[in-house]
This record gives structure tokens, sequence and C-alpha cells, in this order.
């Protein structure tokens, strides 16, 4: 499974020169947690999340439209490649607490943002599935034998 | 196993008459994404969460310090007795779209805080290991037919 297939639905990217309240409202327009900020050749420049707008923005004691995205984002972000197996990304997310890993092509032009919950979520569907198949092979093989 | 065992390590909670930034700064302190707000017995009010400092605060244009959390947390707030199980904390989760579940006693006091992310990596790491029983007693059936 590519893990292309697994990422947010819509890639939420905003531009070096967004607004936190730019940033916020295609967050939550979009329903995810991170906007990826592009640089102008849509390059990945930074990530910034809804941790960000927690630790960083909301203490803040200024509004969402006076900050600008680039001044908390996180840079440089760490990406993979889509050559990443669902598997390994889940291992790099868990062990750097992640939330978010953006998904980059050779360029560093994004192609999609994976969250730890969506990714979670396969994992136990995917062993779900597995423990349902094996329990159904060993039933069969009991009544075959 | 019980949920009070999956809640978050401290459960984060402030009084209703908390502003918002008290209650982000409790988040951040304890490395949570929500906290719950009670009243002057110790009982459940509502709940205060991330998803809600992105979508009710950051765009109010006004500072954490000049709004109170009871203003824009969510009440009646979802919650469960610490006789649920974690698979059915977990159904109802995704079920709901909840990233947060108050567990409370008869009184409406609360014992802990679920996260999804903490229930999705039990039940990840529960089936890996129901797995790996399961692959393991064949093996050995094998071994020993």
């Amino acid at each position: 499974m590519n893990v292309l297939s697994l990422c947010d639905e819509k890639s939420a990217i905003v531009p070096q020169n967004a607004t936190v309240e730019d940033a916020v409202k295609v967050m939550n327009a979009c329903h995810v947690g991170a906007v990826v900020v592009a640089d102008d050749n849509g390059r990945l420049a930074g990530i910034f999340t809804e941790r960000d707008v927690l630790v960083k923005f909301a203490l803040s004691g200024r509004t969402a439209k006076e900050i600008l995205v680039r001044d908390l984002m996180t840079t440089p972000a760490h990406t993979a490649s889509d050559q990443i197996s669902p598997g390994e990304a889940l291992s790099v997310m868990i062990e750097r607490h992640f939330r978010h890993l953006p998904i980059v092509d050779a360029a560093g032009r994004v192609l999609g943002i994976l969250s730890i919950r969506d990714l979670l979520q396969w994992r136990a569907d995917d062993l779900s599935h597995e423990l349902n198949s094996l329990e159904q092979y060993y039933s069969n093989d009991s009544l075959g034998g």
C-alpha cells in the first residue's frame, strides 16, 4: 500500500507570507491539524500545526492577523518520500513524537500529509484483518483435517 | 484492562473561572490536548480542547487573557464511567469523532481523560500481541504435530 492513499484527503498548503489567521482558516476548512508552508516554487519550507497554535501562538498576546506563519512554523520539517511504507512512517512518527509527516517528491514539492491518527487507525484495521484471516485459516484447517 | 490505566498521565483540570490562557498553560505543562473544566464541587462542567483553541479562539481576534474558558468549552461533554472497556471507548470516540473522553465517577468527578491516540496505540499493540501469540501457538502446534 502506498502511503499517499493514507494521507489527509486535501493537502493543506499555505504560502510563506500567509498569516496565522490564513493558516488556521485553511486547517479549519480542510478539517486537518497541520498546514505545510510552501515557498514560491511550491517546495516545502516548513510545517505549522495545531500544536504550534497551542504552544507558540495562543499565549503570544497577539492576534492571528498580526503574525506571519513563517515566524512560528517548524523548519526544517522532517519529510519522507512516497516510497516509505505506512509501517515505517508510523515508526518514525511514534519515535520522534510527530503527529504529521509531509510526503514530498524529489524536488521537495508536497505530495500529501500523513497524520499519526490515520496511520494508527490503518495499523489497527490492518492487524485486525490479519488476525481474522489467520483465525479463519486455522479454523478451516481444523475442519478440513 | 481498566481504561484508567490508559488515561493521560496527569488529568488536566481547570476551574470554570479560568481564562483561555490558564487552560492553554495547563495543556502545555501536562503535554495534553484537552482540559476538563470543573465546577466548584469538582464535577465536570465541560471540556476545552486544542480543537477549540483552533476553531473558536485562534480567529477571535482576542487574546487568551481576555476570554474565560467556560465561554468556549464544549458543554455538556460526553463522558464515560471507568467500567467502559478500552475497545468500547475507542468505538465511541471513532464513531463520534471525539479525540478526548473524560472518565467520571457516579458523582461526575473526573477520574481521568482518555485520548484517541493512546487508545489507538493500545489497540495496535494489543492486536500485534494477539497476532504474535496466535502465530506462536500454531507454529508450536505444527512442530509438535
